[in-house]
């Protein structure tokens, strides 16, 4: 039985009241402390004894084959090696210069605006708190990568859904809310291959989506951890994100360098440097010198490195995706409606039948050796259909590998025949 | 002109009202963030130009050459060279199982106690929010350091100041304090080589600590950096940290392998594992795997390697602070009262002439080319004296730049001979 984050339980919808309690009158808790839930939904429901041959495809997590371990290794012999050994002193806050420069350039974005986090849920956390006054309203996907509801409770945030379809976000029904009165102070989207449902929100709609923040003077919280994995389609305009003094872009080397090194960073505006800069001090001071040194050596020591990289991991990805998709057509013909996404690591394959019982589905998956996310676990609100999907996690299981998963996915469905 | 973390701002005392704000009524910023108070105090004050040979005795820092650089090195390229990379994965929230162990045996307490944390510093903000409702006092070291009153922003805390000696925290003080109403939710102290009054607590006033936190019902924040680093006289009882369920054990990776790692760790009562958990997983999810699987390889992979290391690093630090006492007792004859800590990187020597001024005094210091903190930026209430100190860092200054500091020192004083 394992259990690590990518399967971590998310929260449930916080109360509207954040001094809510599940420890009665006498819990004499904080009440930051009392608003975290406690662990349920997809992390107890994934948490029973897997077969020891079951096939995994449950979390957003690269392969370890694509990822440059060996040039990390000599990058961090190298900046160990450099006399009075900065990596291992204290650094500023906002990040290490080099880093954060080349970040910049990348963003095209002036480096005071670039903070360097522990990943992007760190980023997340940090937008967060930095904007959301407790009790605060915030628009989130429906359905949503679950984990933001979690980090919402940081701030005792009450989610209202808004509809996410084919091509992301549904900027209609956002702004049909806001035309009801809501007022929320921030907005939760993943713009590049959705998680889970693999849309991509085109740029046309980014736009109206920023001008409705400026209008109605909410923060988008873009968070984009699958943005360098594009493998199919035409890439639609980040740098909106970057323009507006309504956004937090949020991003991270979790997929492309890997989730172990914890390092991400914030796109900010500039009024909000100084808050999340004062902020994090009071947290934890700054990200490892040690892996920022790393990781800037890395980068910077062989320019063509990193794209070099990204070329053999999106192929890769590609690779996989496509061949699930084929293996699941191919074993289960006509069971499930699925689209190949143009980049990231999942497929959000619909069950076509609505006589199969999705949640008997995943039970029997299980049983038979494949575990994946079911789609009931992304909603944030209600009338999505996410509980006819299954969120299938292909990023770091070879093709072979997929190909046994729709097998067994496939026996599993024959139970309910 | 240079500034970092160790000579950064410390707080003003927070207010206690937890919704001021330095905005005026138009501040729509979170609570949480109005609540945090612009640099000022000794980082604005040290943000002047200093001289290019400037001899900086500012901050905590341990010397590069007493750490393991080599072997960390050695030890991350074999983290790395693992099938599968496990180090650039996803983990625990609570941290690497080999590390928590190492730990925990070293600690003397179960291993589920264990929680790795992003240093000391990190360590300290998460039990801050673990167990200080917003505007609850919490009782202080006076002197202290200052950094702590920062992270008590978080919660609005509020510091009620108890006086240290030269055993540490006046534990009659606290008692007077405590029978005259006081109600603290939390203690904070530096039991070992107080920072920045050196002194350290005798294990029978740790004892008396304790019970008293355990009869007043607060929690005791252990802060115990300098810890491994005694160089002289008897260690006291460590352990009595560890047996009640009202302390929270706080320690760090920092001054031993380097502040650059961010690594540490906090021993918790049982009964705030689950919160302190389930907080930290709302922030950063974990401390990098890959910095805890390189720590935990050098650790474990020569059991050796840490107290050969500290036994190194202990004789090069009691060399300094004895050098540095010498110095200035050569230097400047009969002007400071001096004592040499057991343990640690400073020294807090106290002018005794009292014509002399503190603050013209650090002025002309740093104009003839030394920077140290003033000890009245270490006062958490008034009538403490710290005003009259200097805190001088020698742990990574040669012995031959601590003489011509010395030197510089006595030449400032001369100044208003």
């Amino acid at each position: 039985m394992t259990s690590t984050l990518h399967t971590a339980a998310p929260s449930t919808t916080p109360t509207t009241d954040p001094t809510a309690s599940d420890g009665g009158d006498t819990d004499a808790r904080p009440a930051l402390i009392r608003g975290l839930s406690a662990p349920k939904g997809f992390g107890d429901a994934t948490l029973r004894e897997r077969r020891a041959d079951a096939i995994e495809l449950l979390g957003g997590i690269p392969d370890p084959a694509v990822l440059p371990t060996r040039e990390l290794a000599e990058a961090t012999a190298r900046v160990l090696a450099v006399p009075g050994v900065p990596a291992l002193q204290y650094g500023r806050t906002e990040g290490l210069p080099l880093l954060r420069e080349w970040i910049a350039a990348r963003e095209g974005v002036d480096v005071g605006r670039i903070v360097i986090t522990n990943g992007g849920f760190h980023g997340l956390s940090l937008a967060i708190q930095a904007v959301v006054e407790r009790g605060g309203t915030v628009a989130v996907d429906d359905p949503i990568f679950p984990l933001f509801l979690r980090g919402l409770e940081l701030s005792a945030g009450v989610p209202l859904p808004v509809p996410v379809g084919a091509e992301g976000l549904d900027i209609d029904a956002l702004e049909a809310r806001l035309a009801d009165g809501a007022r929320p102070s921030g907005l939760y989207t993943v713009p590049d291959f959705h998680n889970p449902s693999q849309g991509t929100l085109p740029t046309a709609a980014r736009r109206r989506l920023v001008e409705l923040a400026e209008q109605h003077d909410f923060v988008v919280f873009a968070d984009n951890p699958y943005r360098e994995l594009r493998f199919a389609g035409e890439p639609q305009d980040d740098a909106v994100f970057n323009e507006s003094d309504h956004v937090i872009h949020i991003n991270t080397f979790t997929k492309t360098l890997g989730p172990g090194l914890r390092l991400g960073w914030l796109v900010l505006p500039e009024r909000f440097t100084r808050d999340v800069v004062a902020l994090r001090s009071r947290q934890d001071s700054h990200t490892s010198l040690f892996v920022q040194s790393a990781i800037a050596e890395l980068l910077t020591s062989d320019e063509g490195l990193f794209d070099r990289t990204l070329g053999v991991a999106r192929e890769l990805y590609r690779s996989r995706a496509e061949g699930l998709a084929t293996a699941l057509e191919r074993e289960a013909p006509g069971a499930f409606e699925v689209r190949v996404p143009d980049g990231g690591f999942f497929l959000w394959p619909r069950l076509v039948d609505d006589a199969v019982d999705a949640d008997r589905l995943a039970a029997d998956a299980s049983a038979e050796g494949v575990e994946y996310q079911r789609g009931s676990f992304f909603a944030s609100g209600t009338g999505n259909g996410a509980e006819r999907h299954l969120r299938l996690s292909c990023g770091d299981t070879s093709v072979e590998r997929l190909d046994e998963a729709a097998v067994r996915l496939a026996r599993a469905l024959a139970r309910q025949a």
